[in-house]
């Protein structure tokens, strides 16, 4: 319960030494559980945890991934106890960070602790990576594997940023989207006008980019930035069942939505557009006068925020140019656009379904639970598992026992106390399955 | 000078008694010139003052239009001398409704006081209508032509509510637009969306409305509103000559819009598509994140904000429903609009050229100058016109004496002090030319 008391806010500058102290509760923790390496890591930012286990040169190396940061308990007023005051009730602990992902966090040190008691050792060697800015981006972690990549060279990862895809059933997220995104300011001229004096004969930046945007998608819901689908991984028949399969036991997203229609690129089921189709959103949009009332101006000036959900082979470095080049041949003339590429792009990335690792946990989750484990893809991005792909060139097993429905980022966020010896099993059962 | 004093400021309640002084100075002053009737008129807003002056059955009644309402000062500090203490520099009078337009007022009630000392009485019958709400929507005079129009019943109106067309040449307003104009509120669902998980498959407000937004203008730049032009009187030739003759003494306004290019109609001149041609303006549009940075959200809801410039026969409320009609057929299953409709709409005026008032108006400021007045005509509109029209039947001879260049608006406001003596005698050569 201790680790839920300290407030490990990345987010917010005052939370700096809570930071710290979370970082040094999670070495001493790998210290206690026997790791023979637990240091503190300093980066530009919140410092890394990094433990090491060497046990046998023949045995493959496992990577364990997870985040000691969480986000900001706003709004407080919401909590029905104080969010680092853990609180029991009803076999729920409720804190901030409980779900995401402190216990989970603390599941995986427990089971190498259990197998290191059970077996005088871990049956593979260890890399215990622990982060302190997954909710504000990983750009430390990020530039820590471009530099030293090669000092937690591994053969897989398991990422304990995870929860289950329903109430009580196991499974493993097996596809993430990436995102690039950008904002584009378009400028006609050098001031607002008068729409009477001057609306009939120079551009409006708003009617500008409102037909600029309108060129985003085709009338039936198709992205229309040319060359956008074409390094797009068409889904095979098995994506499509494996999508069938995961929807049967996910939430229904669209029911639960509140939007009055569904809508999206034609030929795809809502789901398969969701987890398995690349998008194009405008995230935000204005221009010229927004407050009550009316005013009769001419805006020179308009702007716009898209970011865009991608998948297998899309490059979102190659898309956010395209879209450029989209917006600069759809420009009339005399009408100015810059471009500001959002931070914090994600690849997309996908664990092949036969990967070993991935086989050999889905098998044991199977006979922990007695329930074949699903595998499910979510619609967002957590970028991590592609740059692990990236810099180290390895493969990413996720798997967190979470349930859903815990308000991971908003107040009352909880872990169901009985599945924290699960998650301890779960993640004794797999790495010693890795080992094998 | 005095009249200057009084900061008769109408959207301001802190000046209402102020309003009060200046209504019975101009009231006074009215009578002091001979107004055998002079008579404060209270309104749910500020009062009119309304003068009467009857001489002779046989002749035309006029109605001289004008307001002692003026623009708020801020931002004072820019200022050079107070705003309401008018100082006199290099032979010009600089303060707040000094062009905007004591100066004009105050030459109309000299005008007549010395036409009635020339002749002993004046050569018409005269009504003077003075509001005090000109500068926030007239909706109160609007209130009283409705309802005692009989009671300022004219042959013709002259409103001194105007200005130069350049500086130095006399002109006649002879063509405003009408205006209408409404705030369209898109939703697609309850609430936003996090892109990731929803973005594909359900509408996203921003998209839906840039969409919407892209259709009232063809890829030209005419209204693709259907029914927009129906009722648009085409321009003639002697229009598209007149434009051209105003247009070469008139400011460049497109030289001095900071615009980087023009843009338009097809078929008609910047100047023909300012002064003759209605138009459909996005004055305002906004939805989704709009902060520094970026969130990845599928936004439900979305805004825009437009007004038209509308030409004769345009009908203001007709065009309104068009609009809604269009966004109506235009909208995807499930988006919800909502239209709240532009508070004071105009609909366009134009006086016919061969006018008795305004061929004889034209007539003697020609000989007064030396120099052929200007018809001219604005993009902008000043609704009065079209409300005499509408509830009196009369036309409006707008004729002032501003030079262009005062920032009638803004700070230092300035009348040029020789323009006061060529009002007086201006206004009463036109007045006595309507008594022939």
């Amino acid at each position: 319960m201790d680790v839920l008391r300290i407030p490990s806010v990345s987010t917010d500058p005052e939370h700096k030494a809570d930071m710290v102290r979370q970082a040094e509760w999670i070495r001493a923790r790998l210290e206690r559980a026997g790791a023979p390496v637990a240091d503190i890591v300093p980066t530009a930012g919140h410092p890394l945890v990094i433990g090491r286990w060497n046990v046998n040169d023949d045995k493959p190396t496992v990577l364990i991934y997870g985040h000691y940061d969480v986000q900001p308990a706003d709004p407080l007023e919401l909590w029905e106890t104080p969010p680092f005051e853990p609180s029991i009730r009803d076999g729920y602990v409720y804190a901030r960070g409980s779900a995401d992902m402190k216990a989970n966090l603390v599941a995986t040190i427990q089971a190498v602790e259990a197998l290191a008691a059970q077996y005088g050792q871990p049956p593979v060697n260890l890399i215990f990576l622990y982060e302190g800015e997954e909710e504000v981006g990983s750009s430390n972690l990020y530039a820590y594997l471009a530099e030293h990549g090669g000092d937690v060279a591994c053969d897989i990862v398991i990422s304990a940023d995870s929860g289950f895809p329903a109430v009580d059933v196991p499974g493993f997220f097996v596809a993430l989207k990436g995102m690039c995104g950008c904002q584009i300011d378009i400028k006609t001229g050098e001031t607002d006008l008068h729409s009477g004096g001057y609306g009939a004969a120079v551009p409006n930046a708003n009617q500008v980019l409102a037909q600029l945007a309108a060129t985003f998608h085709d009338d039936e819901g198709r992205v229309a930035i040319e060359g956008f689908y074409d390094r797009v991984a068409e889904l095979t028949e098995s994506d499509r069942a494996e999508i069938v399969q995961a929807s049967a036991v996910q939430q229904d997203v669209i029911a639960e939505s509140g939007a009055y229609a569904l809508w999206g690129e034609p030929g795809y089921s809502p789901a398969e557009r969701i987890y398995g189709r690349p998008t194009l959103d405008i995230n935000g949009m204005w221009g010229g006068f927004t407050g009550e009332g009316a005013k009769t101006v001419t805006p020179c000036e308009a702007h716009i925020k898209i970011t865009c959900r991608l998948v297998p082979d899309q490059d979102p470095m190659e898309i956010l140019e395209l879209i450029e080049a989209h917006v600069r041949k759809n420009l009339s003339p005399g009408v100015q656009a810059s471009f500001q590429r959002k931070q914090g792009i994600a690849y997309p990335y996908t664990i092949p379904r036969d990967n070993w690792a991935l086989q050999r946990a889905a098998s044991v989750i199977s006979d922990l639970y007695a329930a074949s484990p699903v595998f499910f893809r979510v619609g967002g991005s957590v970028p991590v598992t592609s740059e692990f792909k990236r810099y180290l060139d390895v493969e990413t097993v996720s798997l967190g026992f979470f349930q859903p429905g815990t308000p991971i980022h908003a107040p009352n966020e909880w872990f169901r106390l009985n599945d924290l010896p699960m998650a301890q099993r779960g993640y004794a059962a797999v790495i010693e399955a890795l080992g094998e």
